[in-house]
Formats: C-alpha cells, structure tokens, sequence
C-alpha cells in the first residue's frame, strides 16, 4: 500500500507542477513578449490558471492521501526520501489550504495588472498612478497574513512563504546587526584616500556584442543553453519551468557592458541552481530549492564572491579587452578590478555595490514589514523611503524612479522576498568560505576559467538535494556551524581593506 | 433567469478560453523560444493542461446550464447573439464531451512529442524516424473519429473539426473538379513560349532588414503590433490568445527576400481576422472565427489575390527597391510581378505559385482522408506520395524533405485541415470578386498603399460576426450564391493568360 501511495503522490504533484510551471511560463512572457495590448487578458488567464493550480494542489487530499502518508510519516514508516517529500507537501498543504479560491484568483490578476501599470509608472516616474495598485496589493496581503495565521506579526506569515522557518523577529535582529557594521564601513570607504574614477569602464558596446558576451560567460559558468534561455527584460530575473528548461533574463545598457554582465552572472547562479535539481524528482519537494535565501547564496556567490574577485577577471578580463578593445585594451586589470569594486552609495539597488548593497535591503525591509504591519500607508511610502536612503546611505532622492518606483517586487505581490537577499549574502559568504577551505587551489582553477570543481561543490553540497534540508540544517550540514554573518563582514573587511587601504 | 444563465455560460467560457489560450502559449513558446531539451516537459505541460480545459468545457453543464440555455434556444427564447452562443456550444460540448480525458491528455501529448521529433527527422531527412510517431497518430485520429462517430467516413468526424459541416465527400467532388482543370492548365502554362527567370530576384538579404521591411508591410495591411508580434519559426503559422494578443511567425531565407514576404502577407491576413474578433466576446463563438476555410480564405486573399496583384507592388516595390537595391533597382515592375508570379511545377507546398499549390493540397487530402480510412498504411505513405507527385506535378521527389516530411500538420494531429487551405482559395476568389464589385477603385487604392476600404469591407463582412454564420451562409450572405469554384479558376485563367500569353 505505500509505495503505491507515494507514487500517487509523485503523480499528483507531478502534474500540479506542470500547470505551475505554465503559470510561470505566462509571466515570463509577459516581460519577454507579451505586446502590451495583452495585458489584461494575460492577467485574467494568470488568474484563472492560478486558480486551477491552487485547487488541484488542495484536492491532492480529497481523498486523504496526503493525510495518510503524514500518519505513516509520523509512524516512521517512510525512508528519507519519502520523509520529505510528504514533510515538505504537508507543509506547503497546510498553507495554500487556507487561502480561498477567490483570493488566490484576485491576488494573481492584480498583481499582474499591477505589474503592467508599475512598469508604466516607473517610465513615467508617477508615483500617484501605480499608488492604487500598491494600496490593493497591500491590502490583499495583510489578507493573505490574516488566512495563514501568525505568531507576533503578520509580517511573518509572508516571509515564511520565502524563508520557510524564518521570523520577522530573527530577520530583524539580523538586520539590524548588519546595518550598525555597514554604515560606519562605507562612510570609512568613502573617507578613504583612494578614489576609483569609474568612467574609465564605459564606453559603447553593441548589445549584439554584449549578448554574445553574456553567453559566453554564463556558458563558462556552467549554464546549459539546450536547458534555458538568455533574453532581455525591464527588471532581470530568472525562473524555471522544468530543470530543463532555466530561463533568465538580463538588461543592457550601451554605454556600460558590466552592467549586463553583472546580472547575467547573478541570475546564472539562480539557473544553475535550477538546472542542477533532479529532473527525475521533478515536481516533489525534492526536487524544489530550500529557500529563496538559499536561492540568493547561489546568485550572489557567483555574482560578488567569485565574479567580483580578482582571478575571475584573470581569466574573462583578456577575453573582455579583445571584444571590447575599447576601453579595455589600455586599461590594466588591476585597475579594472578596482573599479567594479567601487564602493559608493547610490540610488539603485541592483546596481550597488557589495558594501552599501544590503543597506539597500534593509531598507525595503523595514518599509514592508511596517507596512504589512499598518504603521504606515501607501501614500506615505515614497516620503519615508527617501528619509531612509538619506539616513543609510546620505544622498537625497531626487525623483521616485530613482527611489520607491525601482524595484519590481511589490508591484508582483512579493512581499517578505526583500530580506532573502541579505541572507543570500550571510549564507554565500559562509559557503564560500567553506568551498575555500575544501577545493584546494580554488583561485587557480578560477583563474584559468575552470568552474568545474565550484560547480561540484554547489551541486553536491546544495543543489542536488533539493528541499531535504530546511536553510539552517543545510548551512549546519555544510559548514558545521549556525549562519553567522561575521563570514561575510570579515569577507568585506579583508576585501575592501585591501582595495582602498585604509 | 435567462440572462443571468447566458452571463453565467459566458463567464465560464471565458475562463476556459483564457487556458485554452495558454495551450495555445504553451505551444507558440514550444515553436519559437523552447530549448531543445525542455521538448519532454512541454509534452506534458501541454497534455496536462489540455486535460484540465477538456474536463472544465465538459463540466460546463455539471448543473444543466447548457442543456436549460439549449431549451431556451428550441423555444426560440433567445436573442439572436445568446442563440449563436448557445447554438455553437452546444456543438461543441456535444463533440468534447464523447472524449475520454485520458484520451485528450494521450493526444496532446503525443503531437507535442512527435512534432519535436517530426523536425528532427526533417532534418535529417530520415522519415523512419518520425514513422512510429506517425503512426500512434494516425492510431489516435482514427480513435478520435470512432469516439466523435460519423456517417460514412471517418474522415468526416476529422474534417468537421476544421470545416464544421463540410463532408469527405462534398471536399472530394470539389477538390476533383478543381484537379481536372488545374493539371491541364498548368501544362497549359509550361507549353507557353514565356519563359521567366526567377533567379533575378535573388540576392543577400540580411535577415535584420528583412524583419523590418515585413513588419513595414504588416503594419501597413493594418497588423497592430501593439497587439500581436512576428517571430522566426521553422514552420510559419499563427496562433492568438486573445484579440489583443496576436502572434505570427515567418521564416527567413538569406538569397530570398520574397520567402519570408509571402509567408508574412498570408499569416497577416489570418492575423488580422483574429485581431478584428470582437474583444468583448471573448470566449464566445461569437470572438471566434468561421471555420479553418474561412480562416484561409482572408490568408490566401491578402497572400495571391492582394498580395501577388499589380497594385499591391506598385505601392511596395519603390520601398523595396530603396531597401534592396541589390537586385531589385535594375529590375523593373513587371518583370517582378511576372517573377512572383512564376508557374511552375514544385515540391514544397509552401514555396508554390497559386496554380500547383492547390494540387499540393489534393494529394495531402487524398492521402490523409485514405491514411484515416485505412486503405494504407504509414510505411507506404512516402511511396505514395512520391507517386502522386509524379502524376499531379510531372516531379520525381529525390527525397522525403522536399516530400512527406515538409509539412507540420500530421505531426501535430491535424488531419482534416489541408483541404481547407483549398477551401479558402475558393472563398477567397468569390469574396474578393465581390469586394471588387462594391469598392470603387479599389486598385487605385491599395496602389497608394491606402488598405482601410479592404479592411472595413473584411472586418464588417466577415471579422465581426464571429461564428454567427455558417460558411456556407456566410458565402450565401455576402455573394449571394453559393460557394462556386469557377470565381478561382476564372481569376487563374485571367491572370495566368494575360501574364504567360496564351
């Protein structure tokens, strides 16, 4: 009788995950192709489908198959395996259970809306227009909190959707510790007598080129192109359908190639991280990622850890200089190394640099944990956003696109997403601080463009196992100790010491 | 409680259109973007949600809705809109709702794969390999007629998919009256001392500025781009999910600009049928179009009887001659137009000029309707393809790429559709006589590139009424006869004498 259960399981969530992944599939061409007439058909059919996910996903219990297995998983009656496939479906089940039909269908459909309007907003710096659909998102999530149910703040209910186990509480301690070493950091940075003149990057790079470039490195890395896409969209992202078919997306500008790249490297290790997961498991928990700040250690880690240091650029900086003999060819690679290393605050976040990075999230995360919380309302957020960015990183915001109308998150409904980030920083440099200690000459390999044993690593010690271990298990198992961010304020210090010597 | 039920059944269609415009996403995305490796997950994305817009249009009258609205519609109790609702639901509920699920699910997933595999072996120009898919769907199409039921051939429950009331036998009289004159003409032609040597046209055509001059010409044909797009893809076809959100795809050769033309004109003409489609009755057989015949007749009306006319270059041949100067400024007008109207015998049904192409049709139809019978089987059908070839076009196919491997269609599932590709020429003749008969100067018109007259008379005439019509009403309407096949053959043999001289 069991196995036969378990099967049944698989089967069903097999399928659910399909229909998920079509969902998924309706975004991502919504910011890839979608003609902008489309919009609001997109959005009612990413409501309905949503709904259709939402109700086979609770009717996988009709019957009481899920109910069952969870007795014999109490019973200790599955092997490890099955143990966190029922654990983990169980989990997800308890939740998406207490959500209406109606709800889950309005949530989709504004959210999506929203995104269209954010988009038009943003290009028109007009705050006011995209206000009313923030107000409704707000609105629906304070909702969704109350139907889940939480703790001490409805905050939780919303991250916990993100960072399964994490607290508003926690996150908040964590924060707050990060933010009283970051801002004292980078006013000393700034103090320094080193100044970097990052002008000596730019330059006019055909997007053409810039493309093939993206390829190439993501190629390198380790991205499989039978198994994904590179496109481009407004705001990057990455997602995925099936572990063989990854998709991201990057941006460009013409004047800057880093810029592209930059984001193509971050989103690469969110696709590698998809790419690796176990297609025969596809659609268990077993195949799914831990956490989205498991999911961020892998963007970042690539992105800043290994594609901001020196030996990385050993071995791209001489491909870059023949591509781009302009104005790379007279500019040597320790110079260059120094100016992607720029620390200086600045108005967009994905932009930011390492160190004032995270101030950034900190930010966003105080604003959206308060306004979930009702301390404030929606018409007070650009205000208080810019009181925030003079307080943390000293600059005044001149306009909204360069404040509250940056980031995509909010206008999709992502509330609680913010704060994985940061955590994707404590959790990457904790991780790659261990990936040092164990893959010997690490720098070298690195430096002649051999990303296999980094690849290994990863897909060994996180990818491959899916949802088995919760974040905190997962960072035990691997580096032997609790998530501790002085892995990643030594990592800062030791860098940025070096670079603007002081 | 009448109007409350046909609200009631246009909510619910509307839902089911909205997913079953995300099979048709699913499918567009499979053609256009997919990477090679996420062929598998596709197929079963795909089967899985066409199950689920199977199972939601069968439980479309769970509670009696349809059936109640069918007895209002006996009682002559509906308007004439909700009858048309209730009339073409009811036909196809009656013919959804004899497939099993597994059955729908089986299908979709199958023509996924064997679509994947189909370009495979066109590739490699190895039939043997495709054959096995081939054949589990010649085993489901002849499965689905014996469910659907049918009077004499099984042929007809297929052909009624596309041509709602057309019969295998009423398409094999008017497709054998159609042959009887085409052979004869076309050796006519050949006989003729006017030789035309297409190679004039021929050049280096970068494909940037090919996509270019083809979104020119749709746009100006009046294909709002805000609301559609235009994509490379092996196989041209169109697809809509919506009247705001129409996409059309075209494919590129470099040394023949007037391919990817063609190719763009004939999908526009179906495009711009589905962008008129009135938006506010989405999912209604009000939104949708005619039938398949119907829907060729307006591709293959913008594609020959516009599209190969001498106005229509008049208007466009001075822009192509400034953006390709090589060939096309030492050749004159009408020497091009006699080029783009060259007849000849050849092997690739898409590449034929309007004379042989109808006789590419005849031959699928007579092996497709006889494959569904089971005169034969799928190991003889290259055979005797390669012999009808010889008999209806005078050609010795050297290989199954330029024979039984050209085409997409069988590899989706999609028998019963070539007939009306003739079906529309047909249409297409009678209704452009017509059109001729009440737009004063209507070359004049299309000479200065001015499209709107042949476009209000299309979107009043035809778009706009949905499913209202019948095709054969429709032809009855508009005309006033019946569909009568010498509007083509007397639009041929005027054209075609005139330009070959005989």
């Amino acid at each position: 009788m069991k196995p036969k259960a378990i099967n049944d399981l698989r089967e069903r969530l097999h399928e659910i995950s399909h229909l998920g992944a079509t969902v998924a599939l309706l975004h991502w061409d919504q910011e890839v192709n979608m003609p902008a007439k489309g919009a609001n058909a997109r959005a009612s059919a990413i409501a309905y489908l949503s709904a259709v996910v939402h109700n086979k996903f609770i009717a996988i219990d009709d019957d009481g198959l899920l109910t069952n297995l969870k007795k014999s998983l109490e019973a200790g009656a599955l092997d490890e395996r099955e143990a966190v496939i029922v654990r983990e479906t169980w989990r997800s089940y308890e939740r998406e259970k207490k959500l209406p039909e109606a709800f889950v269908k309005e949530l989709a459909e504004v959210s999506s809306k929203s995104q269209t309007v954010w988009a038009e907003a943003r290009a028109k710096n007009d705050f006011n227009l995209w206000r009313p659909w923030l107000e409704k998102i707000v609105k629906l999530k304070q909702r969704e909190a109350e139907y889940v149910g939480y703790q001490n703040s409805p905050y939780d209910a919303l991250i916990d959707t993100y960072e399964p186990g994490m607290t508003t509480e926690e996150t908040t301690r964590a924060l707050n510790d990060l933010k009283d070493f970051l801002i004292p950091f980078w006013q000393k940075i700034m103090a320094s007598k080193t100044k970097i003149d990052e002008q000596k990057i730019l330059g006019k790079f055909p997007i053409k080129e810039q493309v093939a470039f993206n390829k190439l490195v993501a190629g390198k890395m380790g991205f499989d192109i039978e198994a994904g896409r590179l496109d481009k969209s407004v705001h990057p992202f990455s997602t995925n359908f099936h572990p063989t078919d990854v998709r991201m997306t990057t941006r460009y500008r013409e004047d800057d190639v880093l810029y592209s790249i930059s984001s193509t490297i971050h989103e690469t290790g969110h696709a590698l991280y998809e790419q690796n997961l176990p297609a025969e498991d596809f659609g268990t928990p077993l195949a799914e990622a831990v956490s989205m700040g498991i999911h961020e250690s892998q963007s970042r880690l690539w992105e800043n850890n290994i594609g901001k240091s020196l030996p990385f650029w050993q071995y791209f900086y001489p491909k870059l200089q023949a591509e781009f003999p302009k104005p790379f060819k007279r500019l040597k690679l320790p110079k260059f190394y120094q100016i992607i290393n720029k620390v200086e605050p600045t108005f967009i976040r994905t932009e930011a640099d390492e160190v004032t990075y995270n101030l950034h999230i900190i930010l966003r995360f105080e604003l959206e944990r308060e306004i979930i919380e009702g301390s404030f309302e929606v018409k007070d957020l650009p205000r208080i956003w810019n009181a925030k960015v003079k307080e943390y990183l000293g600059l005044e915001v001149p306009n909204d696109q360069l404040g509250i109308l940056q980031d995509v998150h909010w206008s999709g409904g992502d509330f609680g997403y913010f704060a994985t980030y940061s955590l994707g920083n404590l959790y990457a440099a904790q991780f790659y601080q261990q990936m040092r200690k164990e893959i010997p000459k690490l720098d070298e390999q690195i430096a002649r463009g051999d990303f296999s044993a980094v690849n290994a690593w990863l897909k060994n010690n996180i990818h491959r196992h899916g949802k088995t271990y919760h974040a905190n298990e997962l960072v035990r198992k691997i580096t032997g100790e609790e998530l501790n961010s002085r892995y990643f304020t030594e990592y800062l210090e030791k860098k940025y010491r070096e670079i603007y010597k002081f």
